[in-house]
């Protein structure tokens, strides 16, 4: 089927290829009986799959906030018992709660499990158009002008948008299984496999407490490939696989002044300003090119293999389109194109800030300033010596380096201090051979019910799929269903209408596997 | 007697001379009649005193903050009222009003006038131990851990701080020159001059209306001598005068990467990160030693004369202690001194900021990244030219340079587009020589209230006198009364109650005069 299809757009072009790949879809997903049946199941409750969606959505979901968490793990749990299951909340002591559930298929010979996590990015409500805990719908997007509009009575308009924190990241696809389940039920279709769902509640502060939660509950989390369901679909809107997912390590960068703000007047010229060394410590990261300069920050990257690297190659070409989508006149590591990108390391500034800035800007030397970094890591680097790198990286610009609050003898005796915390929940890469046959099972399925289908070796974002394997010898799979200009990790987090229906036709077709 | 001074001063070295110092300038206090009887007149009155001062630094002064800004001119004008003054209230559409009032002495034949200024810098309110408009008292500064105290019922430890904004810059010299001529009253002292009061309600925000005010009044501001009493003394506490003060330009910066914030996996290495993009920008403008890379940023600097040189070279050097006071292992432009370094002009980054830190910090590519600028110059350069040398030294390192918000075609046709903004307000610096007559006049009455004194060619700090020898053709001299650790223009501003006690005997000697 595959050749097939890559015979279409290979013999008529990108434009047609799209109408012909949107009409494959079509064809394929007719073909899927679960993706079919649950087609039909959605039409006939749109107003109530939303509804139940708003519901979960209005439950404040910022992995710090334990007692709406909490909240969030008995509205999911109460969702699954009303479908008949006998969820469990699986923790360790300090942890947010892991929602657990099962279902045992009579004769099945293997255990599909469905990951996703009920918890959001952390947010300033300042920055939202409409209050991230209150789902508002648009027409469309809000920088496409949407308005805000009340709830159909019965169907959507497929390109409306619901804007809510973890809209998209990631409490849509908890709606997306549980629903597809209600449709598989609906149309008397049987499963063909054991499955498992967990719902985790701190994946973006990290996944502090997961390995220890599975470390603790082996057999219970126990299957033959976990479903990473998490992430956007392609930028086309095609849907797309993640057979791996960049890991990731955080560091926290605080630079050092005098010891509070002073007169720029008074002392400018003369005391260090904290804002200006920072400028040049983060600018000595990258050369001008998006290079990362640490030292030996790419040593060990695992080579692509022949399979990954046709997929690459095959995956369809948005540079363009991006850019203009995203008013870009320039990109990082150019001419590489993004599909490569994201399939090698990266260094980021998530955040920077020192003094103020805007109306309550003053002029003052600042007394400290800060930086908040990630950096997104390939198979075969490690996490730890990652950040450790880039910490010997400070150290050879001169500062001396602290990881607590340095004195006044610190400070006095070096000429440059910096504080440099790396942050807890990093973890590393991992990528699962598209070679293997459950992966070439996988990839079948899914076109079946979704038609032609991107295939990522690694997903440019992280997840907690190297725990997941680590941890219980599993494999594990990324099964995206979201829009890709949802900004998620962002202000306005929205979910695209038509994603959530695609993505219940596609968990209901992996459910029947 | 500055002769003489000198002499003790060389001859006994810098500790024997600091006690010296402080013998002299008790003898030289009680020398001046008026500086005595204000003496006198502050030890019987000092909770009266300090009853009004909290009065009016409870009324919050920002200068955008009109409603309120009219409350304090209105109370300031009470204050001269109940004085038997006849106060008006001077200003052009738009402006925050200058309250003026005046005293002509029979027989006088010259005009003194006395500017300070009611509005304080903005602020973060959350960054304040207390709240900035509850003039707060401590028994000692807030980092030696000053605990908050009761007013005493009548005398105060002089190493008291009273902590609100505007606390030293600048209502102190609102408070200290009221009382200084309720003090001269009270003891029957005559003035020699006619004397003028001008008290300006926006220097905060750059005086940004004070040349049209000046240019539609001149004569009622005309004068011989214009003090513009703000700013603190030397860091050794000894007073100081400034015969100049530095002028100033500000320019925001804002860089622009992805239209909105993006998930920093998926676009990480790809989609350009403004924060570093602002980074590396900084970084170009000043070499690692604190020199301005700005092409031609130096050029045309007024050389210093002998007089003014010899007076740096006589200052107290105090770079050692201020590092210790600061906590600093290091200083820019090492090995020159402070007092060598505010007579050159600086670039100085004020505040900075891109997406969000600390506990609301998440993995995205900020959208924009900002900057904002102070630069102060000395005598010989433009404001505006060096505010357009800083814009086409960004050209020079690859930006597209616009002064409004971009639009997505030209963000889409260039590989760096930077919005710049020259703020309005700036002004340039001057220098009044120290050899006039009036000059040496001034000197010896300062000395004679309050002993030696460190005499400065330029402040480190910017103020309006550019625009008011400008406007009106008169020569302005800088008296300043505040302590130097008084976190003016940053959070938790305070004053010592000895400076104000000091303050009010030398404003009574210049009313004098």
């Amino acid at each position: 089927m595959r050749n097939y299809r890559r015979f279409l757009r290979g013999a008529t072009g990108a434009v047609t290829g799209t109408f012909l790949g949107a009409l494959w879809g079509v064809l394929q997903a007719q073909s899927n009986p679960a993706a079919l049946a649950a087609r039909q199941y959605r039409q006939q409750h749109e107003r109530a799959i939303v509804d139940e969606f708003i519901d979960l959505l209005s439950i404040p979901d910022i992995a710090a906030d334990r007692a709406n968490i909490e909240r969030n793990a008995q509205f999911i749990a109460k969702m699954m018992e009303k479908r008949g299951f006998t969820p469990r909340l699986v923790g360790v002591p300090g942890s947010n709660p892991v929602v657990f559930s099962e279902i045992d298929t009579p004769g099945a010979t293997r255990t599909l499990v469905f990951y996703a996590h009920y918890d959001g990015q952390p947010l300033d409500p300042k920055e939202w158009a409409t209050p991230p805990f209150s789902p508002t719908l648009r027409d469309r997007a809000l920088d496409q002008d949407g308005k805000i509009i009340a709830l159909p009575a019965t169907r959507f308009d497929p390109e409306n948008r619901l804007y809510a924190r973890a809209a998209s990241d990631d409490k849509a696809n908890l709606l997306t299984l549980l629903t597809a389940l209600d449709a598989i039920k609906a149309a008397g279709l049987k499963t063909k496999s054991n499955l498992k769902f967990v719902f985790e509640g701190e994946e973006e502060a990290g996944s502090i407490n997961l390995e220890k939660i599975l470390a603790a509950n082996k057999p219970l989390f126990s299957g033959d490939m976990w479903f990473i369901c998490d992430g956007p679909v392609h930028q086309t809107r095609r849907q797309q696989i993640t057979f791996g997912a960049r890991g990731i390590t955080q560091v926290d960068i605080t630079v050092y002044g005098p010891r509070h703000e002073l007169h720029s007047g008074h002392y400018g010229n003369w005391a260090p300003n904290p804002a200006m060394m920072l400028a040049k410590l983060l600018a000595s990261m990258k050369d001008d090119n998006g290079r990362v300069l640490v030292d030996h920050f790419y040593d060990g990257v695992a080579p692509l293999s022949a399979t990954e690297k046709k997929a690459i190659a095959d995956a369809p070409d948005v540079d363009q389109q991006l850019m203009r989508e995203l008013w870009l006149g320039s990109t990082e590591n150019a001419p590489k194109k993004l599909m490569e990108l994201i399939n090698l390391p990266s260094l980021n500034v998530r955040g920077m800030g020192a003094a103020r800035i805007g109306a309550q800007a003053s002029n003052v030397i600042p007394a400290t300033a800060f930086a908040t970094i990630d950096m997104r890591l390939v198979k075969g680097m490690d996490h730890h010596q990652t950040a450790q790198r880039l910490i010997e990286h400070i150290r050879q610009q001169g500062y001396f380096v602290v990881d607590s609050e340095p004195n006044a003898e610190t400070r006095m005796a070096h000429a440059k201090v910096a504080k440099v915390i790396e942050k807890d929940g990093g973890y590393n890469a991992v990528r699962t051979s598209m070679d293997l046959p459950i992966s070439q099972e996988i990839i079948r399925t899914v076109e079946s019910a979704r038609g032609p289908t991107v295939l990522m070796p690694t997903s440019g974002g992280s997840d907690p799929r190297e725990i997941v394997e680590r941890t219980l010898g599993v494999r594990t799979i990324g099964i995206p269903t979201v829009n890709h200009d949802n900004n998620q990790h962002s202000f306005n987090e929205n979910v695209r209408i038509q994603n959530l229906w695609d993505g219940i036709e596609l968990m209901a077709a992996l459910l029947t596997m």
